[in-house]
């Protein structure tokens, strides 16, 4: 069989963390493992398959000989990197936002259109993650019929801000439940008993780019360049888990029974019907795994030709790295 | 200047407390104040202006002599002392949803229908909590054009489901805190660290009790036979103020300037414009206050007359008790 050198550009993150475990777990052949960091982070030793590799800082020289670079780095990074992943001859599975909207660059959830990734010319954009998450409950009622708009309201995760998102949250329940006051860093504002309904920079429209990704990313990634989407981003306290309320407008009616057809035979969706006694998922019932969990489709009440539901995925996981590593696998096994 | 006789039946709970405390900051002339609560706490006493009061068993003989009732129970309760209330010829100012859809009932936010309150044949209606936020927040819009249909996502705090859901998160918090698991009794699930989104019970269309009266109180409230109204609850681990992201469509467009200053001058609103560096309020920011806050409203992308906003409001306050005690201020001074 095959295998692979496969490096990790921030392998120390939240996210990069997560793709070495995810690489172990569906079993990738990767012949040479590189964990990629910056220099403060060099010297250390991530664990994979029980052994323990030597993370190296990340420098334009780092991908010579590498199969696949899979990127949990920000923007900045990201776009520093690209150029030399790309001329060492690597794909580039980048989770940042740097290229997603790149025409040259597919933006790729496997299950929707994993045949774009084999377009790309060394970069493939690994989504949202909300954005992930949302599109993966409504793919399959956009099999049935097009869909026009949606609404979407999401309760994210801090994970979505990384480890200090993670910490910022565990500390401050730690300090709230002691009577101490909860410290603030990563979120503007306290997030353990609050919510925060602003995530990302405010763009001229009044909505933040995290709200727009979703519009952006999904008229790319189900092939729909007129989509529309109005949402609002809400951080909530919890863990790793993103859910996200939303309102599909489709161009022909589709029926809750259609749909839920349709979303229990979707490859990678659960369809919650009867949960420990509950039709829906909460976020704490999807951490951990990989599947989005969909319940709770109703005919909207304002519009004839929308559905509406609740859906739920680990964000490390689908929402990020499992879904980077899925593209890899996508990408070797043909 | 008059006074008033004024019972509180469910004095005890958390509505029923706010109450009290709500007659005290708003000065309301009470003559004699009564609180009412179950067996097993009458005898047990409620500070009333530095005074102990004592608590008596309610019957329906408790109300001779009442001007004023307001209602802190729950369906079953005041179904069974409406009768005796009324007969007393005291007003009955009713929290719970028994008589909100009963068209001898007034069903009253006094900022937008406090007229309506004067029809009262003995009983007004205190809306859902939920529906009050969300309703102070759009009605200004309302006025500059009639509201067709809303597309609501809920963040309710846990003060919904009364002391016992503040209990329930707070020993959550400290469970979890301590290393140990959480015990689940008032909420179906896990809400530290997680959010739930179903909030009452199903009805055959698929949405909740709950998620029903924002389009069945918002008729009434609002004076639009017509409107519709989709909504999802969601139960977020947050102690006592409610938020609603919500997508409002008028009969014409409004823009977001005519809605925003709509917002700034409609009596309890606050709209939030700069609020400690942020456009938009948090749940905790509006705690233990009486204002409704508003923020990011925003033309929607999916529909060129819709608005999309953000408000918050303290679900024990304004959503329960001070509108009650408001419906109560507005029938004495006329």
């Amino acid at each position: 069989m095959k295998s692979y050198n496969v490096a990790i550009l921030g392998a120390t993150g939240a996210v990069g963390q997560e793709m070495l475990k995810v690489l172990e777990e569906y079993n990738i052949p990767v012949n040479r493992l590189l964990p990629l960091a910056s220099a403060r982070s060099a010297g250390g030793t991530v664990k994979f398959h029980g052994e323990d590799v030597t993370i190296q800082e990340a420098t334009e020289d780092s991908f010579a000989g590498m199969d696949f670079v899979l990127g949990a780095v920000k923007n900045g990074m990201s776009r520093k990197f690209a150029p030399a992943i790309v001329k060492s001859g690597a794909v580039y599975i980048d989770n940042s936002s740097a290229f997603r909207l790149d025409p040259e660059v597919p933006l790729v959830v496997p299950e929707i259109n994993g045949e774009d990734a084999f377009t790309n010319k060394g970069i493939i954009s690994n989504p949202n993650c909300s954005s992930i998450i949302t599109l993966m409950a409504v793919a399959g009622i956009a099999r049935l019929s097009p869909i026009k708009s949606m609404v979407a309201c999401t309760y994210q995760a801090v994970s979505g801000a990384g480890q200090a998102g993670l910490m910022e949250l565990e500390n401050q329940m730690k300090a709230l439940t002691a009577g101490e006051k909860a410290v603030c860093s990563t979120f503007p504002t306290q997030i353990a008993l609050n919510v925060i309904p602003h995530i990302g920079d405010e763009l001229d429209n009044g909505y933040t780019d995290e709200e727009m990704k979703m519009q952006n990313e999904g008229r790319r990634i189900l092939h729909l360049p007129e989509l529309k989407v109005t949402c609002t981003c809400v951080r909530v306290p919890v863990m790793r888990s993103h859910s996200i309320a939303v309102t599909v407008r489709t161009e022909r009616p589709v029926s809750v029974q259609e749909a839920n057809e349709a979303i229990r035979s979707y490859p990678g969706c659960r369809l919650i019907e009867d949960y420990e006694g509950r039709n829906y998922p909460t976020p704490l019932d999807t951490s951990n795994q990989d599947l989005v969990w969909v319940g709770r489709v109703r005919r909207d009440l304002t519009d004839d030709n929308a559905l509406t539901l609740w859906c739920c995925g680990d964000q490390i996981r689908k929402g990020a790295a499992s879904n980077a590593v899925q593209i890899l696998k996508r990408m070797i096994e043909s």
